[in-house]
């Protein structure tokens, strides 16, 4: 039985919490701490037999019965609470991203060299069991060798204007799901980088100097071109899909609804939208992601995503990020060099 | 280069004029014969190439350089036509019922005996490229031995009361169509039908004596088990599918419609109706019946629908009128004793 | 709090006591009683969070803080548990069927009538996500008027010959959940039972004086007209597929499946077959009719299936049973008359 | 009736007098014109009602009776051959490119600014049933402003490395129909090309100085962003696919394949691969194409696709192309200005 702090009471910190409480018969969550702890939040964990709360991270770092940290506070806590849980000597897992800064993702990467603990990043969606199963059928060989990967990812409508303007902007916030997953689907690393933008769905996010409207071309090291097309609204839902084509077929994924049932009438043949949003979609994953974390403790194997898994989408989501401003190809390369 | 003469000018048979018109190289129409030429039809049987439009059906059958007679008049006249031409030596090809008197029907087969000329039934359905695939996949033991077939028939809209009334009843009209289908895609002759029946649709098929809403139960020679739903009223169009169960799996297919383009929206994700009615869905099922029998002369092999595959279906209509009125299952042998 | 005690640890008294303690949160399991249980359910039983595990059942009954009682025993017993769990005053629900006899079933509506406890029956496919919606679209008045129902249920393997011997035969172990589904999607009871069977599967059917491959007919009381056609065997998994034909249109829905992952390749385009079987499909359904059992105590209002929903399948299987035998369409008012 | 010369009877000169011969009924063929013109094309020529065949193209454009010309020659004489024919006052239809260089595009428009015919260039797929539903939908404002257009275009099998060598590359030669459909679906031009490409399918593709593999953005003027994804090699057949992404919506097309027939067995759910090329995907929409370049005759209305139609993808195609070369995005003008 494996005793797991949770940092970040948060919406993610709250389903991590409800997977391991109902899911996960391997762990149990002793701690949640969240500096801006509700009533409401502590009589919902005990309901989910959490057996403390408190507004003091540093009491799970300390605690010696914690054997494992999830990271889930804001995103600029990501690095350094990694650094001191694998100081501790604690197993790590971090909320993506592990930070926008590569220099922090990089003296964490140094703290796991001296402290080797298990680390894993929270990219969740490949955890889903539609992108599993169309990574598992590359993964066999289904379609051969990669030629070409096709990730659309559209949000059902845009955050607020405040939240767009810390976000990091959309290749750092949204499309950074979308290189983990371009990864995981093309089986290696990105060499180069070209994205376009538009603002298309609200003016707000020029003033952000952001787009809401994306499509990102890579370049992988295996020659695969991968192609990501991203909005931040969707009227019809959460449109999460995946296409990898090769020199021996194609896998597709299609989105999940809430259920199979079609009505044909005068107007059409018409089924349900796709789910709305990701706590729909991705309850399920995530459940599977902290599995695994607790089942790599448990079994002193490695986590599915390491620190590489963290870095790497970064630096892609730079170059992007980049490339949109000088409007042209951006090497990874040029990221590392600075 | 086959010469044809088609008796009868209505909708179908000037289907099959156009079909081989412009889709059937090695035949030609020389006479279209209908007791109410107008002259629109005069002029548009030029249009088609038809050489000689005539009031009357004797000068098909008269004329020494007619190959083959193709028969689309009004239903009562099919048999003793059939028997004239087959008389002359004509090849005919014959829409179906053949009759609805399974006396005549057997005069046309003792006429056949007498004068082995091809004679070929008008199911159209077979030729059709989804009911084609299926029996396909059937016969090439996809689905191992055949256990259920389930096949839907359901019109877009009811014909007037005044055809319903002269039309011998949903079983002899509409399902007949599906009698065949079952024989078609299980492979074999039914032995026993039980039918149920409401008037949910109009009223006025009560007056008529039939009903307008049918499921039919057939046991057939091979244990399978076959069941046919039938409509006279779909809102969303003509719904034309068949679903064959077996040991080694299942094939079933779906209707055609004019494109395969979705709607993702606000309200769902809407895909077009099935295609209007049988005009639209079964084209070109209509001219490759027709090129069949033609192959079928210049090749002197058997046509793909005899004269058993006429008498068959009016059988099983005949039990299927006789079960609803009885109330209880009907033998075929029953309906072939009287 | 609902506390409730569990009669029965075979498959699905487990089913129902794992839901209690992941998914419904205003109930807890208090006694598990069976009287063959093993050490390891004992252990299983901790895990679950269940307080006290007994050989005895008596046990349930007896403790004044059992609100409610799950019968998951063996068939025989659900209807004198009922009665004496109704007369301690518990709220029950059973597992389908009451009893295979309508006399004992009757004895618990008596019973009932004393004690007006809440009663519900378990038929859980009512609360699968397909099955809810295609009855939801239907009770919205989107397809207007039931004409045809359509259910198709075929199990991926057969059971045991020894469980098949002692199971009532097809209609009324297997085909008893679609005559509830026909119920629920057509609106209202049969009226009247034909059916056709066949041994296909294998002969051992036929020494258990069964049938493995049925199609079964229902008239029902607003005229509609539903179908049902099961196997025993369906290699491609666990089939389970609802189709409503209406005056305004039509619902149907597919089966589910473990993701949507399609491969195009030189051989077709191919995606996963249903899951395997009820324990895959069903899972959340069984979660689900437990909640509302424990939601219509707590907030007492009626269960979602009460003892005439327990009673009208098993009259529609013994119609079916006789109709089989007979050979010939029975009434629902014979088998009452009785 | 139109009376038209087909200058070129190669397999589209061909698709085209059949079309004319068996499906368009205001036209008929009275010349077809080929150097090379073998006896065996002269016998088929009759069959199709072609009053005469001539090795000598001039015979079409001198010929007085002739109405239109429809150019399927071979690429480099389009723009000299359209010329003459728009000189001596006929109606042109001519094939795509119909140059590959700029220049003689403006000749040919300025031979049309002084003898206004009608002319027609041969984007055979915006005729396509799925893609003119597609863009029916759009127009029609289904989907709202355009934000992403998504276009799949791969074909089965490559072409001999002998045509690759003359073809002008995989912009100018495949890629070309793809940005006609991108202005077809967006609604208006591009201003901006980035091309991102690489050899995966043979390496004969790099001997030849071209690539097999593409991946195409384009930023359109009203801020849209189009996106191409392009392979010489589908081991599943032709896909050919567009999806339009809008603030109201999307709007997707599948492949067509020649049944909806679908097998369950216990290795999957499988249905057919797409149509194998585009003469089975296309032979509808080439005569459609035709049918409407006839009717603009007939009604004296402009045609479908005029001459600006057949500039722009040339453009695009060049601008592609040196993108791919100087590895960074590459505006239109650029293209216009040498």
């Amino acid at each position: 039985m494996i005793t797991v702090g949770i940092i970040g009471a948060g919406r993610i910190g709250k389903v991590h919490a409800e997977s391991i409480s109902t899911k996960v018969k391997n762990a149990r969550v002793k701690i949640l701490a969240d500096p801006y702890l509700s009533e409401e939040t502590k009589k919902w964990a005990k309901e989910m037999s959490v057996e403390k709360t408190t507004k003091e991270y540093r009491e799970v770092i300390d605690d010696p019965q914690i054997d494992a940290v999830l990271i889930c506070s804001s995103t600029n806590t990501h690095s350094p609470i990694s650094i001191e849980a694998i100081q501790a000597g604690k197993h790590v897992f971090c909320e993506k991203p592990i930070d926008l800064d590569i220099g922090k993702i990089q003296e964490v990467m140094d703290a796991l060299k001296k402290n080797p603990v298990k680390y894993q990043v929270g990219f969740n969606r490949r955890f889903d069991h539609n992108f599993a199963a169309v990574q598992a059928a590359v993964k066999a060989g289904k379609v051969g060798d990669v030629h070409v990967v096709k990730i659309t990812s559209r949000d059902p409508e845009p955050p607020s204007m405040d939240y767009v303007k810390i976000s990091g902007g959309i290749f750092l916030d949204m499309a950074i799901h979308d290189f983990d997953m371009a990864r995981f689907l093309a089986g290696c690393n990105a060499t180069e980088v070209y994205a376009q933008g538009s603002v298309l769905v609200d003016p707000g996010f020029s003033e952000a100097e952001d787009v809401d409207t994306a499509v990102i071309t890579l370049k992988m090291e295996n020659g695969a071109i991968v192609v990501i097309d991203n909005s931040r609204k969707a009227v019809y839902g959460y449109d999460q899909r995946a296409e990898v084509f090769g020199s021996e077929g194609m896998v597709a994924s299609a989105n999940d609804s809430a259920s199979t049932a079609v009505i044909s009438n005068a107007q059409g043949v018409t089924g349900e939208k796709p789910l709305f949003f990701f706590l729909e979609r991705y309850m399920d994953a995530y459940a599977t992601e902290i599995k695994c974390f607790i089942d790599a403790i448990e079994n002193n194997t490695d986590t599915p995503l390491g620190i590489e898994d963290g870095l790497e989408p970064v630096l892609m989501g730079l170059a992007a990020k980049k490339s949109l401003k000088e409007h042209r190809p951006v090497k990874i390369s040029e990221i590392l060099e600075k």
